[in-house]
C-alpha cells in the first residue's frame, strides 16, 4: 500500500563530521545531536528544516469503553472535540505556544459533530464494536482509515509541511492500545494495561479481564498487523498509522506522542519496519505499558515530563527541541569558522 | 546582603484548584503543572507570564586550569566568547530559536577582550589563582562577584524582565564546581568529579587529586558559603550566585542550567535557602555529579536530553516547556467553560 525506503545513509560520515565540528565538545549536544542527524538523513540537504509542523488529533469512539474502564463515559470524546474546535484544550494551548498548525479529526465518535472548518470528517461510524465481543471493525473499515489518514498527510506534504505530529483523543483508547501492544508483543495483558487517566483498581483488573478475553477471541488473526488493527484497534487510531506510514512515504518526519500514539506507531513499523527511521518519539508516558513500548522499539524519547494526558501533547512539547537542533545544525559555527583551539 | 522571602503560599489551594479544573484528568500534565504552581506563587497573579526572559553566560577562567585537566586549554574561554559574541555558539542556536535574549559577561577571562556592544565587563581579574595551591580568589573579590551578577539582574528586573537563566563558559570550572560539591555535600572528590568535556582516566585521577588536595588546603573555611566561594569558585560562578540572589529577591524566576549552575544555585541556597523556591532547575547533565546535586536539591529537572555542554543550554532548551505551562494555566478551558462531563 505505500512504498517507504530507509533515507540513504551514504551521507551518514559527512553529517557526522559536520555536527563533530560545530564548536562544542564531541557529543555534547546529546539527544539533538541524534535529532540533528535523523533529519540530515531524512532531508538529504546541506541545512535542514522544519516546515509548516502540523499536530493531528484523530478523534473516535470505543464500543469496549461500555464496560466503563474509563474515569470518564464516551460523550467526553465528542465534548473534547469541541473543545479543541473552540481552542480550549492543552493541545491548543501548546501547539499556539510552539508555532504548530492544529487539525482534528472525526475519526468515528458517537454522536457526529457539526460542521465546523477546522474539523475533518472521516467518519467510519458510530464508533467501534465492543472489541471484547468482536472485531473493532471490518478490515475494510480499517483499510478505509488508513487511506483517510494517508490523505490528510499526502495533501499536508504537496503544501510543504515536512514534519506531522499525531496525537489522538478517544474514550477507551488506552484498552485498544493496550490490546494492540499485548498482540504485538506476545504478552499477557496485564504487562500492558494501566491506568490510563486515572481508573481505580477494581476498572483496572476488569481491564485486564476483558483484554485478556479479547486476545483470546481474535489470537488467530494476529499474525498480521492490519487484523490486529481491525481486531482491537481503533478508528483515530487505523488512521494515525496510514497518516505515519504516508509520512515515512513522503520523507517527512513523524512525531509520535505517547501510549496510543505509539501503538499506532507499533502497527506501522509492524507493516513496514523502514518507516521507524523517519519517527521521533516526543516523550514517555506515566502509562504503565509506555516505556516498554518505547523498549521494543529501541527509542530514545526526547521528553520525560510525566505527562498522561494524550492529544498529541507531548508532540507538541518536543518541537522546540526538533527546531533547536535544525538550528545548532545549520547555524552553529565550526571550530575554524570561530578560531577555536580545538 | 540579600532580603528574600519564600512565595506566600496563601493562594496554594486557589491556584491547585484551578489547575485541577482544567479540562484533562487531574495531575495529567505532569511536571507542567508543578511549573505553573511554582509560577503561580511566585508571580501571584491571575494569570502567569514569561516576560523578556534572558539568558546570562558568564565567562571565567581558572588557575587550576594550568594542570590540564580539561580537554581545552584556557585560550578557549576567550575563543568562546568572541564566538557567543558573534552568534555562532550552540547558546546563540538556542536563544534565538527560543526567543531569548542573550548577554555575554567577561566575569575575569585570562586575556581581556575587545569592547562589544553585547559583552558586559565585570572583570574580576585574568582568571582566578590556582586553588589547588591557595584560595581562588579574596573574599573581597567574590563580595564584588556576587554585587556585579546582582546589579546585572536589578536592571532587567527594572525594564521588566521576570526570567532569567544562568549558563556559563570557562576552561576548568568543572574542576571548581565539583570542589564546591564536596565541599557543601561534606563528600570525598572522587564522588563528585566527571569527565567534564570529555577528559581520560588519566586526567580524571590528576582531577580528582588536586580537588582532593585542595579540599584539604581548605576545609577551615568550609563553615560558610560565601568563604567557599572565595576559597575554590571561580569569578563567574560568583557572578551567578549573586545574580540568583537578586533574581529570588526580585520574585524572577531563575532558570539552572548544568553542573556548575547548579553548583551556583548551591552556593546561593546554601546561603538563602529561601531562594530555591524561585528556582527551576532545567536539565540533568550527563555530568556524574549533576544527578547528585539535584537529589541534595530536591530538584526534578525538567529536561534530560544527554548535554554536558553548559553554556545556559539546557535553560534555553527549557523556556518553551515554561511557557507552554503558562499558556495552559492561564488559557486552557475548565470543565465548565468547555461542557465537558466531569
Amino acid at each position: 500500500m505505500f512504498t517507504i525506503t530507509r533515507p540513504d545513509t551514504m551521507l551518514s560520515a559527512q553529517i557526522q563530521n559536520k555536527i563533530n565540528n560545530k564548536t562544542k565538545p564531541l557529543g555534547s549536544l546529546g539527544q539533538l545531536e541524534t535529532v540533528a542527524m535523523q533529519l540530515a538523513l531524512i532531508q538529504q540537504t546541506e541545512t535542514i528544516s522544519v516546515n509548516q509542523p502540523h499536530l493531528l488529533v484523530f478523534a473516535g469512539d470505543h464500543g469496549i469503553a461500555r464496560h466503563g474502564l474509563s474515569i470518564a463515559p464516551s460523550e467526553v470524546t465528542g465534548q473534547m472535540v469541541a473543545n479543541f474546535l473552540a481552542g480550549g484544550a492543552a493541545i491548543n494551548c501548546f501547539c499556539r505556544t510552539n508555532n504548530m498548525a492544529l487539525k482534528v479529526i472525526d475519526a468515528g465518535i458517537k454522536a457526529e459533530p457539526a460542521d465546523h472548518h477546522h474539523l475533518i470528517k472521516h467518519r467510519l461510524g458510530h464508533g467501534t464494536a465492543d472489541f471484547s465481543q468482536q472485531p473493532a471493525m471490518p478490515v475494510d473499515t480499517a483499510l478505509q482509515g488508513i487511506k483517510y489518514g494517508a490523505d490528510i498527510v499526502d495533501t499536508l506534504s504537496r503544501q510543504g509541511c515536512n514534519l506531522v505530529g499525531f496525537g489522538e483523543m478517544g474514550i477507551g483508547n488506552t484498552s485498544s492500545a493496550s490490546a494492540i501492544m499485548a498482540a504485538l508483543l506476545g504478552i499477557p495483558a496485564d504487562e500492558c494495561v494501566g491506568r490510563g487517566t486515572g481508573i481505580d483498581d477494581q476498572q483496572m483488573q476488569r481491564k485486564v479481564d476483558l483484554i485478556t478475553q479479547a486476545l483470546d477471541l481474535h489470537k488467530d488473526r494476529f499474525n498480521d498487523p492490519l487484523h490486529i488493527l481491525a481486531s482491537i484497534g481503533g478508528f483515530e487510531i487505523a488512521q494515525i498509522v496510514g497518516g505515519m506510514l504516508k509520512a515515512a512515504e513522503n520523507k517527512m518526519v513523524v512525531l509520535v506522542d505517547g501510549f496510543i500514539s505509539t501503538a499506532a506507531a507499533m502497527i506501522a513499523v509492524s507493516m513496514h519496519p523502514e518507516a521507524n527511521a523517519y519517527f521521533i518519539y516526543c516523550h514517555c508516558s506515566e502509562e504503565s505499558g509506555h516505556q516498554r513500548m518505547l523498549q521494543h522499539l529501541e527509542a530514545t524519547p526526547l521528553l520525560n515530563l510525566g505527562l498522561r494526558l494524550g492529544e498529541g501533547t507531548g508532540a507538541a512539547l518536543a518541537l522546540p527541541i526538533i527546531e533547536s537542533a535544525c538550528t545548532f545544525y545549520n547555524e552553529m559555527a565550526s571550530f575554524t569558522d570561530a578560531g577555536v583551539t580545538v
